[in-house]
C-alpha cells in the first residue's frame, strides 16, 4: 500500500497553498484542494485511468477499463490504480496554485475534471504505459532506441501541472495590486509561514512515496521483466530515496545562501520553495543517478527557480504559488538532468533486457537519451498548451474564469464561502479582545 | 505495522475538533484528545482488550488477557492488540466532539475510561471476535445463517461513538447562545477553517489504515481460514481502498452541490463533514461492495447527514462536531447499505468456507443479511444508550458534567487550563500590534 | 522503508518548536528546523555515516564509506543509511530547541554541521556499530560482559541532543525577560498551543518509527545473528510498540495529575512534554522490558521532568523547549531504567548467541548491565560536553552566537527573515479588520 503515502502530497499542497495566500482567500483555496481530490477521484475512475493504462492501445491513448470495468486484470490490480490516481490529483493540485486568489469556483471544477480525466492521462500513457510511443519499456521500437526515462514524473506530473498553471495564470492576468502603477512588483505575502512549512514537510514525505514507490507500480507494467536479483531492486529503492533527499537538501541550501546574497535576509518561504524545486527536478531521474549527481541536480534547480521567478516578475506574470516556475521550470531541468547524468549500470538495472541502450550524455552514454528527453519537453509543452490553454480561454470567453474586482478586494471567503477561515476573537469575555479595545473607555470618558 | 496509520485518526480528530470550537476552548478540547489516547491506552490494556478478544468466551464478553497476561498467544500478537487499541480510542474520540465546549474536564476522564474499558470492547466482542454471538466467522451457528458484516466498524466504532455522544449532548443540553430567545439556531463558528481541513485530510489517510488494514488484523482471528490464493486477498485490500476513496469523494461532491442549493455558498466545513460521513458509511461494507455501489453509498450518506443536521436543529440538539449525526447517522446508513449491496463473490472471498451464505438484498442475496444488520443497529443503540446514557446521567446527578455559566462565557482555556491557546501579539516591538492602534494617536491629538 | 516514518519526527519537532516560541520568532525556528534536515543530510552523507558505521574500525571511530563511496556494501544498504540519517537529524533538532529565540542564524548552521557530521556519529559508533567498544553485539570482549543496551537511543540520540542543548543554553544565558529583576521566573508563553499539540502527536507517530523500526536496522549490523524463529522477532516488534505507547501514556497522565496538584489547572503543554519525556525514557529499553514495567518507566519519567524543570528555574537556566531537561534528564533515566528492568528472555531474544549475558538488576540479572549503563551516561556527558561545549564557547568568543538585545526585542522574524510569520488581516476590505476599528467612526463623530 505504497500509494497511501502519496496522500500526504495532497495534504501538503493544501497546507502550502493555504499558507501562501492571503487570509481572506484561505477557505477558498483549501476547498479547491479538497475538491481536486474528490473530483479527480471520480473522473480518473471513470475516464482517466482507461485513457492512461487501457492497454493494448495504439500508443497514443488507452481504451479499456472505463469505470474500472473488467479491472483488476492480469496487467494490474487496484493498488496500481490508486497509485496512478494519486499522481493524477497531484498534477491538478499543482495547477490550482497558479490561479489562486482570483478564480471562480466553478472554473476549478471544470479545469480539474478536464485535466485529471483527459489531458494528464494521455501524457502518462505516452511515457508510462507499456504501449506508449515514448515509453522506455515498449515492446519493439523505442524512441531513439531509448524511450524517455521519467521515473516518477518530472515531465509527466510536474511539467504537465506547471504548464497548465502557466496558461491559467496567463489568461487570468495578475492579481489586483500585484504590480503597482509603475509596473513594479508588490509582494502579496501569504498569511501563515507556519502553514507553508507544514505543507513543505508533508510534501517532502509524500515525495518519498512518489519516488521510491514508483518501483512497485512500474514493475506491474513490465510483463517481460526478469530481474536478476531481488537485491538489485531493493538497493535501487534505497538509492532513489537517497538521491531525492540529497537533491532537495542541496537545492534548499543553495536557495538559502543565494537569496541571502540577493535580498539580505534568510527567507523561509524561499527555502521551502527551493527544496520543492530540487525534488521536482530529481523526480524524473531519481532511480538512475548517483547521490553525488543529485547534489548538482539540486544546486542547478535552485538557480533555475530563482531565474524563472526573476523572469516572471519582468514579464508581469503572477503565480501565487510559483507553480509554473517551480514545477514547470525545475521539472524541465530535471528531464535534461536525467539525460545528462543517467548511469549505465542503473539504467540497465531499472530497465533490463536491452543491453546497450543509451544512458546519460555526460556519463558517456551518447546523445540519444537527450534527444528523446528534448522531444518529451516539446510534446508536453505542446499538448498541454493546446488543451489546457483552450480550456482556460473558453472559460474566460464564457465569463466563468475570473471573479469580479469587488469580490477580489473583499476576498473569496466572505463572498463565496460563507465567512472567513479564522475567528480568534469571540464576542464575549475574551481577555485579549478586551485588551484590544482600550479606546472604548477613553472615548467614553470624553462624553 | 498497519496500525501505525490509525494514529493519524487520533491526530485528525484532535485537529478537526480544535478547528471546530471557538478559540477560547481550544486548549481544552485538544487536551481531551491527548488524554483520550493516554487514558484509553491504559484502560484498554488493563481491561478492554480482555473483554473484547479474551476467547474462548460465552459469546457476550471475553475473559482472558487482562493486562495482556499470557499474551501474545497463538490467537494473536501485539500488533493485533495495537490495532484494536486504535479502534477503541477512535470511538472515544468521536464522543468527545459531541460534548465539546461545556463539559468538566473530569467528566472526560470518567466517560472515556468507561467507554474504552467496557462499553466499546463488549460491542467489538459481539461482532469481531471469533466467539461473538453475531460474528460472521463464528464456529457453528451464525446469526440468521450470516452474522453481521461490519468490516471496519460502521457500527462497532462509529455508531458506538456517535450514540454515546448523542446521550452526552442530550444530557448536557445545548451550549449557551446556540439557540436564541426565540429558539432559532445561531451558528457558533469554529475558530479555524485551516485546522478543520488539516484534521479532515489526516482522518482521510487514517481511514485507509482502518479499512484496508482491517484485513491483516481480522485474518489473525481466523484459524480456520484457508485462502485459495494470495491474489484474491491482495485484490480485496485494493478494492477496499478504492471503495473508500470513491464513497468519500461522492459524499463530498454531493454535499458541495446540495449545500450550495440550500445555502447559496460553497462551504468548506460542510464538504469536510460530508466527506467524513461518506467514509463512516462505507466503513462497514468497504470490502464486499463494488466501486459503483460506493458512489451510491456516498451520495446517500451526504443526504443522511444533511437530514440529521436539519432534525438536530429542529429538536434544539447541539453537537459542536456533528458527531452523533455524522458517526451515528451515516454509520447506521452504512450498516443498511452493506446489507443491500454486498456482492456474493466478495462475501465468499472475505468470509470463506461457507458457500451459500447470505449477501446483499439488492444483489439477489435475500433478506437474512439485512435482518442481521437491523439487529446490529438495535443492539448497538440499546447497549450504548443504557450504559453511556447512565454514565452521563450519573455524572450530571453528581454535578461532575457541565461547567458553570461563568466558565462557559469565559471559555475553558482561561478558567481551567492556565491561558488561551494563541498569543499572536507579543507585548513589545510587534509591528502588527503597532498598526492596530492607530486611534491612540488620534485620540491623543484630541486632548 | 521504515525510515520514512521518522520523517514525522522532524516535522513534529518543527511544529512543536514553532508553537513553543513567541510569534515574533516563528519563522526563525522553523527555518532552523528545515535546515537541520538539509544540512544534516549533506554532512551525514559526507562524513557522519562513515564515522558511525565505517567498519571495520578500532572501536572508537569508523573510517569507510565517506560520501557513501563503495556503499551499499554487504554490511548494509541505502535503507540502513537513511535510517541512521534520520536519527542524526533528530539529535540536531533536539539541540535547536534549547537555544531558540536568541541565537544567530549562522550559529545553527555551524553547530548542526558539527553535531551531525562528527559528535553524534562517533557516539553512535560506540554503542550501535558492531565494532563499537560498548556495543552489545561486538565480536569478542563485551563491556562488563554485556555492552550497553540502548535500543533506539535514550542515550545515543536523546542525551546527546539534550546535553548539547544544555551547553548551548548555558553559554548563551537566558532570554531577555525570562527572569525578572528579583530573579523570579517569568513564563514566556509560546504563541500557539495548537502547534504544540500537532507537533507532539507527530512526534508520537515518529517514535513508533524509531523504536520498533530499530529492529530492521539493527538486524543489518549483525552478521553473526541466527534468529531461532521469525515469530520471536515479529513479537518483539509489537512489544516494542506496546511498551512505547504505555510509557508515554503513563507519563502523560502522571504529569496531568502531578501538575494539577502543583499548579491548580490542567495544562496541555505540560502533558505534551510529559508524554514526550515518557517516550524519551522508554526509547533505550523498549524492546527488552514488559508492558507493566513501561508504566513505571513513564511514571518516574514524568517526575524526573518536573524535577529537572524545578531545578532549571532555581538555577536560572532557560531552555524554551525544555529540551535539556526532557531529552537529557528523561533520557538518562531511561538508561538506568533499562539496566533495572531488562528481562532475561527478551535480552536473549534481541541479542542472541550469548546465553548467560547480564540483564536487569531488579529482574535478577546482576549489576553488570547497570555498570555498563552508568559508564554510558558518563561518557556521553563527557564527550558531548567537551566537544559541543567548546563549539558553543568558540561561537560566543567569535561573536557568532547571540543576537543583539535590539534584535531580541524586535524578534528574529522581522530583523533576519524578512517579516512576521502571520498576516491574518489584509489591508483592505477585511470584515474583521473593520470590526476592530469601531472607534474610527466614533472618533469621526467627535469632530
Amino acid at each position: 500500500m505504497q500509494w497511501l503515502r502519496y496522500c500526504f502530497k495532497q495534504l501538503g499542497f493544501a497546507m502550502l497553498c493555504a499558507g501562501s495566500v492571503r487570509a481572506k482567500n484561505t477557505m477558498n483555496i483549501m476547498l479547491t484542494n479538497v475538491l481536486d481530490a474528490a473530483t479527480g477521484s471520480l473522473f480518473y475512475y471513470l475516464f482517466g485511468f482507461a485513457l492512461a493504462f487501457g492497454s493494448p492501445s495504439n500508443g497514443f491513448v488507452g481504451r479499456h477499463f472505463f469505470g474500472l470495468e473488467k479491472y483488476p486484470s492480469p496487467s494490474g490490480d487496484y493498488s496500481f490504480f490508486l497509485y496512478q490516481w494519486s499522481f493524477a490529483i497531484a498534477a491538478a493540485g499543482i495547477t490550482s496554485g497558479s490561479i489562486a486568489e482570483r478564480t471562480q469556483f466553478v472554473a476549478y471544477l471544470i479545469y480539474s475534471s478536464f485535466l485529471t480525466g483527459l489531458v494528464y492521462p494521455i501524457v502518462s500513457h505516452w511515457f508510462w504505459s507499456t504501449d506508449g510511443w515514448a515509453s522506455p519499456v515498449r515492446e519493439g521500437h523505442l524512441l531513439f532506441g531509448s524511450g524517455v526515462i521519467d521515473f516518477a514524473g518530472s515531465g509527466v506530473v510536474h511539467m504537465v501541472g506547471g504548464i497548465a498553471g502557466l496558461w491559467g495564470a496567463l489568461v487570468e492576468g495578475p492579481r489586483m495590486g500585484r504590480f503597482d502603477g509603475d509596473g513594479k512588483p508588490v509582494l502579496l505575502r501569504g498569511h501563515s509561514g507556519t502553514l507553508v512549512v507544514l505543507g513543505t514537510f508533508l510534501l517532502w514525505f509524500g515525495w518519498y512515496g512518489f519516488n521510491p514507490g514508483s518501483f512497485l507500480s512500474i514493475l506491474k507494467t513490465y510483463e517481460h521483466t526478469n530481474y536478476s536479483s531481488y537485491y538489485g531492486q531493493w538497493s535501487a529503492i534505497g538509492r532513489t530515496a537517497v538521491t531525492t533527499t540529497i537533491a532537495g537538501s542541496s537545492a534548499a541550501l543553495t536557495t538559502l545562501f543565494g537569496k541571502r546574497l540577493l535580498t539580505g535576509h534568510w527567507n523561509v518561504t524561499d527555502v521551502c520553495n527551493g527544496l520543492l524545486g530540487g525534488f521536482a527536478a530529481i523526480t524524473g531521474g531519481c532511480s538512475v543517478v548517483d547521490p553525488w549527481a543529485a547534489i548538482i541536480c539540486g544546486f542547478i534547480a535552485a538557480w533555475v527557480l530563482i531565474g524563472c521567478n526573476k523572469l516572471a516578475e519582468m514579464l508581469k506574470y503572477d503565480d501565487p504559488l510559483e507553480a509554473a516556475q517551480l514545477h514547470g521550470g525545475c521539472g524541465a531541468w530535471g528531464i535534461i538532468f536525467t539525460a545528462l547524468f543517467a548511469k549505465k549500470d542503473y539504467v540497465n538495472e531499472i530497465y533490463p533486457g536491452k543491453p546497450g541502450r543509451p544512458h546519460g550524455l555526460l556519463m558517456g552514454g551518447g546523445a540519444r537519451l537527450l534527444a528523446a528527453h528534448l522531444i518529451q519537453i516539446l510534446v508536453v509543452i505542446g499538448w498541454v498548451s493546446v488543451t489546457m490553454g483552450s480550456v482556460f480561454w473558453l472559460l474566460k470567453v464564457f465569463g466563468l474564469l475570473r471573479i469580479s474586482a469587488d469580490e477580489e478586494m473583499a476576498g473569496l471567503d466572505v463572498t463565496s464561502h460563507g465567512g472567513l477561515a479564522y475567528a480568534y476573537h469571540d464576542e464575549n469575555n475574551d481577555q485579549s479582545e478586551k485588551n484590544s479595545f482600550p479606546i472604548a473607555n477613553m472615548d467614553g470618558s470624553n462624553a
